[in-house]
């Protein structure tokens, strides 16, 4: 296999393949209530102060801090209560010197107050009259106009997923619709001549296809939008007609490969004739996954994943999810989830190479122990089993049992 | 407030809550290749084994072990070539003694063979004879049927949230749909005399609808299908009509009240009214959020969500989103994703009471830092600057700067 003598290390070819991506995905503009998971690709700016109004943070008494200057319970301000702030509406009540105002929390501060006093220090002491019995400073429980955010303010940058919050904070501005990056469509392509569609019976020597389904939801999960183009045959005339069609109709294409060397080969051979500047790595060292091929043709990615199912999608993991979330123009990347535990038991590993080991979490006194998953088949049933990854950097020839392992979920 | 003398810690309130929901959604069947992210309800069985025919992990030769004992470089066994296995098909060969076949990775291992060794072990001494320069165990470099699952075993629980490896585990056993948990339907109640609708502009006193739509955000984000039912007028008898209304059409009713206190007790008014048990929790001893109420009438879910939009959104991550769970029977769940940071500062908290904290994550060069995010304001952007929260116990009297946390991801 000469094309696997210089392997990159997964850091490298991913950065190789990233330079080589120059565009982006288009914009569109959609409704607010359906931005959830959605990437902002212009920064959103602040049509008007908020809150817009200055209000109350308690219910209590809106007056002028200086008439509160040394009250107490033994010896509380008498304040003239002059009307209550109704809620939804302008105050309208000007407060003036030894008067005060009923407020509720989120009410309207009224023209003249400067503090409002949270109901509990006050008594009424008589109708009409409200005893203080706690001194006020200036400003006091009060949110003026513009303390969050003012007009004009950048509230969310470009390149950010736009959560629940994101959400709440939008329709706060009243905005309800914005522009976000379309979802990138990726043609995938499954190959292999042992590979039958998941509703037919395979026959001896026949498996169904699972990496055209498991990427598809990985992809869905990722913001992109994934197009079928079933089962090709295996030989060169068919997967160029199909890889050709899946370029011109996808920002991105996904082709994996059968599980033997021959079909891996007619992956390389076809990927290398779609377009310049065709493959920039063809091997990687890792494991899962060392004969993948990443590519860019005419200006978008082609990625060859190895057959095997838990291979495709600890590769799909590696570099799928970064070109997506790099045509989404995520730059605003949350951290990745995960989870801190102690690794089961020893686990070696080839020095120069990363490994990715399924693991599945255990619950125990003071935190989670991570149980590698081994299993020669390599089949799907590894993943279902596994809560998440563990990787083994290149630089180590293994972690030990009871090590602190970073667990990042699947 | 003479309903919050007896706070309850937000724990022993979710248990409360959680004793009094009996039954869970009912299931659907659906398609597998649109079944991310849902919950099984039922556990998913093998229809058949698999793999399911015997097969080789490599490239290589078929042969019978007993053929190549003691074979090494200098010493190699020689085998008869009798043919090459197709892949996608049987076999269709059987392999005897001092013969062999060449086969492919995942090619049927054919009759009489009990091993395979690696192409790169091997050498073709001339045509139609291979020399072998390894010895071979018997089962080497094969997977025997039913070796990942057994016909009958279940392969997937009930109870799980689909991710990508089921959706492909599944695929692989031809099971192209399949029975869940249906989405819990949840209406959402806005009250509140100074709320409008987002698309309105606020006069003077009046905010914005916020929590209808962070809560719809979350509510999807979480398994459950929202339903709005708008801002509703602060009388006992509209906001009556609605939660009656809504209490028939949808399977959980949340109702988030006004800020005032006013508006809050008029929301207890009305759940108490609408059906047994009725209120079971009114006041938690949790910051943001002790106004909560949390009720179950005629067997359905009711929660009263303080009207800060950081307390209403803290508030359903602690108590809507457990009830969806539960709701869709999500026994097997994943542990929460969070991120270990170190604390920027010094936070107080009040013994006895929970606090939950939004912080921002800063990557520093050994790991993170979790910068807080005050605000006295509690208005949305609080939550839209923040990664996630964390948690100061109800036993702690705070946190010190350059502790570790976990900050849950938003």
């Amino acid at each position: 296999m000469p094309e696997f003598i210089k392997l990159l290390p997964p850091g490298k070819a991913l950065s190789i393949l990233m330079e080589h991506i120059s565009a982006g995905a288009d914009s569109e503009l959609i409704k607010t209530t359906s931005a959830l998971g959605r990437v902002t690709n212009i920064p959103v700016l602040a049509p008007h102060p908020l809150p817009s109004f200055s209000r109350s943070t308690v219910d209590g008494f809106a007056l002028q801090a200086k008439d509160t200057y040394g009250a107490s319970d033994s010896l509380p301000a008498y304040l003239k209560l002059i009307g209550e702030v109704p809620m939804g509406a302008a105050a309208g009540i000007t407060v003036g010197s030894s008067q005060c105002a009923l407020i509720h929390t989120g009410g309207m501060l009224p023209l003249g107050a400067d503090a409002v006093v949270m109901i509990e220090y006050t008594q009424v002491a008589r109708p009409g009259e409200v005893e203080i019995l706690k001194s006020a400073a200036v400003g006091e429980n009060i949110i003026v106009v513009g303390e969050d955010i003012t007009a004009g303010d950048k509230v969310i940058p470009a390149g950010k997923e736009l959560r629940e919050a994101e959400i709440g904070g939008l329709m706060a501005l009243g905005i309800t619709q914005l522009s976000v990056s379309k979802r990138p469509v990726v043609g995938i392509l499954s190959s292999g001549d042992e590979v039958i569609p998941p509703q037919e019976s395979p026959s001896p020597g026949q498996v169904r296809d699972v990496n055209s389904y498991s990427l598809q939801a990985l992809i869905k999960k990722h913001g992109g939008v994934p197009a079928l183009y079933g089962i090709i045959p295996d030989t060169a005339d068919e997967l160029r007609k199909k890889a050709v069609q899946a370029l011109k109709e996808c920002d991105m294409v996904v082709i994996t490969a059968g599980s033997s060397a021959s079909e891996r080969d007619l992956t390389a051979l076809v990927v290398k004739e779609l377009g310049e500047p065709g493959v920039l790595v063809h091997g990687v060292n890792v494991r899962p996954g060392k004969p993948t091929i990443l590519a860019v043709c005419d200006k978008k990615v082609v990625i060859g994943l190895p057959g095997n199912p838990v291979s495709a999608l600890v590769i799909a993991k590696l570099f799928i999810v970064p070109v997506l979330e790099k045509l989404l123009r995520l730059t605003h990347k949350p951290p990745e989830p995960s989870i801190s535990a102690k690794l089961s038991i020893n686990l070696s590993s080839q020095t120069g190479r990363e490994d990715w080991i399924p693991v599945r979490l255990r619950k125990v006194t003071d935190g989670y122990l991570a149980e590698p998953i081994f299993g020669k088949s390599n089949l799907i049933f590894i993943l279902v089993r596994a809560d998440g990854l563990i990787r083994i950097p290149p630089s180590a020839t293994g972690l030990g049992a009871g090590e602190n392992v970073e667990v990042i979920l699947m």
